[in-house]
């Protein structure tokens, strides 16, 4: 594998050599500024083996080198060993930005190619700008996956309706709300591109990308008209009576560029930065200029707005939500049963122990898919924060000591799940247990937190990561994120985290929003520790000071009683703990048999 | 008063009609935008009778508003009743903004007056730009205090230097500093209006602003030149030969625009906008104008340079710091000591009271002045969170029950201080035990929380305040401010706060920052609670997850016993008051006399 990667780098060299392209930037990007990309677009991860869901490769002559976020410096570390490319650990201590990277490394009046449609907006103009200091000019066509081989074609899945039973609003009214807020920013129409966006917008749901159901489209929303951009094989008789009621014209995914190099642009256009691709705001740039309108103030921009509204669960989709989470961790609680009742009396890997739950998980009424491949990392693999087993093998072979950490979900008609726990299959040390329950403090002290109407994750984060911070630790990522309904299992705009990164991020939370709350421990070469819920923001209380939020749980699976050292758990969460454990058997147990059940409140009990 | 405010009133608007103004702003600000103003400066007081330290004045023919920060809503009601001006209660809801209330009351075509040199380049153009929409114009020229009879001069007091042993670094080497940090930005020059950055970067003092040791002052530095405007009646001798051996220019403060009107401007001009006038921002766009320069890059704008250079104490500062903090905090106990024991023996007013502080404070070496106005409030006045006593009635009569809150500080060579105490003086209700010790916990656990190097104030805040928020309630201000070194008692860019502000709220805090911890509770007609520490942001570990900051305690002045209810006391915010009473018997008692020594250590116990 590193001597074909290698080969891979040496056509994409020449290939650039010949477009007297310098350097090429290869983003780990969809048309669609997907955070999970189909097969035909992981050209970053042909070009480097590095199989990481985000990264970024920089391909020069005589040098490469891959950005990776720290829930992959140890994976990436390993993948890339021996190809040549340098691994940049982002955010730490000296490690130069790519675009410092280019601006240091690109000699005056070279070329930076890339492919336009798989860069942003937002990125592409920062770069043109950024780099035309140094008088370096920018090839947005130049295209590094027609260096891939044996490229896969675009996948081609058919569209299904989602029901309003499920959808919880009809795409008409959608529409309506969409509309007003275009209105308000003081724009005549908005073009989509970004997946979840569109398939929500539609009530639609699609199967492009594994785990995302979503299809490869775009959408264009003028005062009076909609339509959407579908691969033909991806339409059905049942789509196109339903786009019919809807008047909503549904037109080739090909023929969009054409489309917009014809579109009669109304007035301003409404743009999420962030998703829109480079190439296509150059083609909107070119066609207003054909028009003769003014560029200046063509584009009303901000973080979208469909992102904004779907991330705020309407009363059915709570309703749906709140069952289908309880039926989920029903088949968690039941895995974790199966495997400390199992484990040393049947030979079990990393690879085996995911199947099971994946079975699972598609026992449940309304299953449709994984909503991600399941995460099931044993021992010093699980300070791998985004391990998955190897297919071939199933991965390391667990035996009855140490934890098994598994991140895992489903995607329902009834929603999307994503829940982690960390289960001790033996023996464990003294510091794995102060870890674990270090853990359970940052996640349950999260859970309880009360908050002012008005706070976003920047704020609300340090409640779970102060009691790591105050032991010297740190888990590199996010406290949490949004989670789609039926959509992909990463959304925005509300996070959790305390520095800000996108500018999303001082979206403040409203009852209705989801995320969830996953403290980790993650100690290279010895373990990793991570527990997640979901929770649901809620209104709590409104007193003369104001409107107070707070966060219930939707995810009810136990926390594993032998890990726990309650020594390192203040009053409080001990206190959340223990409500927590005696609503999980309220919850959890009508659905077990009796073994189960017994063991279940033994887990659960007071501590 | 009231009548003589509406006879003011009525002044101005005779001149507004006479200057075609249709409605006039009045801010709080002198030419500095400086957050206390000399009494030549206090236009908004004169014309609305509104004593308090921020507020903004809107002036029409039919009606007038005030807008005032959640500390003053109780005492702005009180003090504008009678006058015919309309409150407006800040970010509380449905209270409009001035931009929203001037766009909704002005009527097209018409004219906006104000002192452009009271306004910021910032505030100036946002205006500029919101009313051209309803095509109504500026005017900067309009000054307000032209109706002002016998408005009081412009102060003129001595300016002094600042010897290096209290400064600990020379204004050689903050040139050097800041002439790299301009470099940096690409700016060949900077215009300093900002007063405490003026009299830090040449380590000079003065006397303008009551407790606020600056002089009114301009400065001009380029890559090889520096100028300082002063008023002739306040530079000595001394100043002189200073001048002369830094080749400072000194120039008079009245030929200051003048001299911008000739400036050979030598390239790009960093400013901070929300410190620089719109008068004097015009005054450099119409300058460049008649030079040929480019003005669209001319400013290189950011949160001041100098702002953040001081609000890092260097070693002699830091030291320095910690010496006065602990004579300071002497004076507090012993003050504490001295009500406890006397009250209801000595007739005492809230004045009294303050004046015996005060006394204390002044017989400390180095002493210079207070660093704002004693704030003694008893029982419900506490619920005014700046509330100060009439200097003629001395206010409230102090009896042996309920709370007196005491908010002070003082100037000297060696630092500034702030610190507050509330007193019980008698039997108090459960539910100000209740209050106060959960006032205790928010300050405790922010000054034990332990945070990852690239943290915000925006990011800490929540440590205060969750506490309160879990229980319903908040308070309306910030949790802390910076502290000048002999300089203004608030000051930037690092804040305590959950919400963005300013543009400088997200500057991380960093080793040697000093910021207050002052959380309360205001309960308006019942009682206010406060509990103020200054505490010394310092490194506290670096393990392989980062480096980690925390901060230490400059303040030391005992907690109030009776107040406290260990019932609301969690395990590690008991541990940290523990802690503190400590330190506080370990560094107070050895300047006691024998019975406050006995009576602190039994205010100090363990709880």
């Amino acid at each position: 594998m590193k001597e074909e990667v290698r080969n891979r780098l040496a056509r994409l060299r020449l290939a650039m050599k010949k477009a007297g392209v310098d350097s090429v930037l290869i983003p780990t990007a969809d048309y669609h500024a997907s955070e999970y990309v189909a097969p035909c677009f992981k050209t970053r991860e042909y070009f480097s083996g590095f199989t990481g869901s985000a990264g970024v490769l920089i391909v020069r002559q005589e040098e490469a080198a891959l950005w990776a976020d720290g829930r992959y410096f140890i994976q990436a570390e390993h993948e890339i060993e021996g190809t040549g490319i340098d691994l940049m650990r982002m955010g730490e201590p000296g490690v130069p930005t790519k675009e410092a990277y280019l601006l240091d490394h690109m000699s005056e009046g070279s070329v930076l190619g890339f492919d336009g449609r798989c860069i942003t907006m937002a990125q592409g103009k920062e770069l043109e700008a950024l780099l035309s200091g140094k008088k370096i000019t920018i090839n947005p066509l130049f295209d590094p996956a027609d260096s891939w081989e044996n490229r896969p074609a675009l996948p081609k899945h058919k569209v299904f309706l989602l029901d309003e039973k499920y959808a919880g609003e009809s795409a008409e009214k959608k529409l309506l709300r969409l509309r007003d807020r275009m209105n308000k920013k003081g724009a005549s129409c908005t073009v989509l591109s970004k997946l979840d966006e569109i398939m929500w917008l539609f009530n639609i749901r699609g199967g492009d990308v594994e785990c995302n159901p979503v299809a490869l489209s775009y959408a264009i929303v003028t005062k009076d008209a909609q339509t959407i951009y579908l691969q033909n094989e991806e339409v059905t008789d049942e789509l196109r009576e339903y786009a019919g009621k809807l008047h909503l014209t549904i037109r080739p995914y090909e023929a969009f560029f054409e489309d917009i190099d014809a579109f009669e642009i109304p007035g301003k256009i409404l743009l999420d930065p962030d998703y829109t691709s480079f190439t296509l705001y150059r083609a909107l740039i070119k066609r207003a200029g054909e028009l003769s309108l003014q560029t200046k103030d063509l584009f009303v921009t901000g973080p979208g707005e469909i992102d904004y509204m779907k991330s705020i669960k309407n009363p059915v989709e709570i309703s749906n939500f709140r069952d289908i989470y309880v039926e989920d961790s029903v088949m968690v609680t039941k895995f974790i049963y199966y495997m400390k009742h199992n484990i040393g009396k049947i030979p079990m890997t990393e690879g085996s122990a995911a199947q099971y739950l994946d079975h699972l998980r598609s026992t449940i009424r309304d299953y449709v898919e994984l909503s991600f491949p399941t995460i099931s990392a044993y021992g010093t693999n699980a300070a791998m924060m985004h391990y998955e087993p190897d297919p071939v093998t199933g991965g390391a072979v667990l035996s009855p000591e140490g934890m098994l950490l598994v991140d895992s979900g489903g995607s329902y008609l009834r929603g999307t799940t994503d829940v982690t726990r960390t289960i001790a299959l033996g023996p464990v040390t003294d510091e794995m247990r102060k870890s674990y329950t270090l853990t359970a403090v940052s996640n349950m002290q999260m859970m309880d937190t009360i908050f002012l109407s008005g706070c976003c994750g920047m704020t609300l984060d340090i409640m779970a990561r102060e009691p790591m911070w105050h032991e010297g630790m740190d888990y590199k990522c996010g406290t949490g994120h949004g989670v789609g309904y039926l959509l992909n299992v990463h959304e925005g705009p509300q996070t959790l985290r305390y520095r800000k990164r996108d500018a999303a991020d001082d979206t403040p939370f409203v009852s209705g929003m989801v995320i969830t709350d996953e403290p980790g421990v993650y100690k290279a070469g010895k373990y990793g520790i991570r527990i997640e819920n979901v929770l649901l923001c809620i209104d709590k209380m409104e007193t003369a000071d104001g409107k107070f939020l707070g966060f219930e749980p939707l995810t009810f699976a136990p926390l594993d009683r032998s890990l726990l050292d309650p020594k390192y758990l203040t009053e409080r969460t001990r206190e959340v703990l223990n409500e927590y454990h005696r609503q999980v058997v309220e919850k959890i147990s009508p659905y077990l048999d009796e073994d189960e059940k017994k063991w279940l409140a033994e887990e659960c009990a007071e501590i």
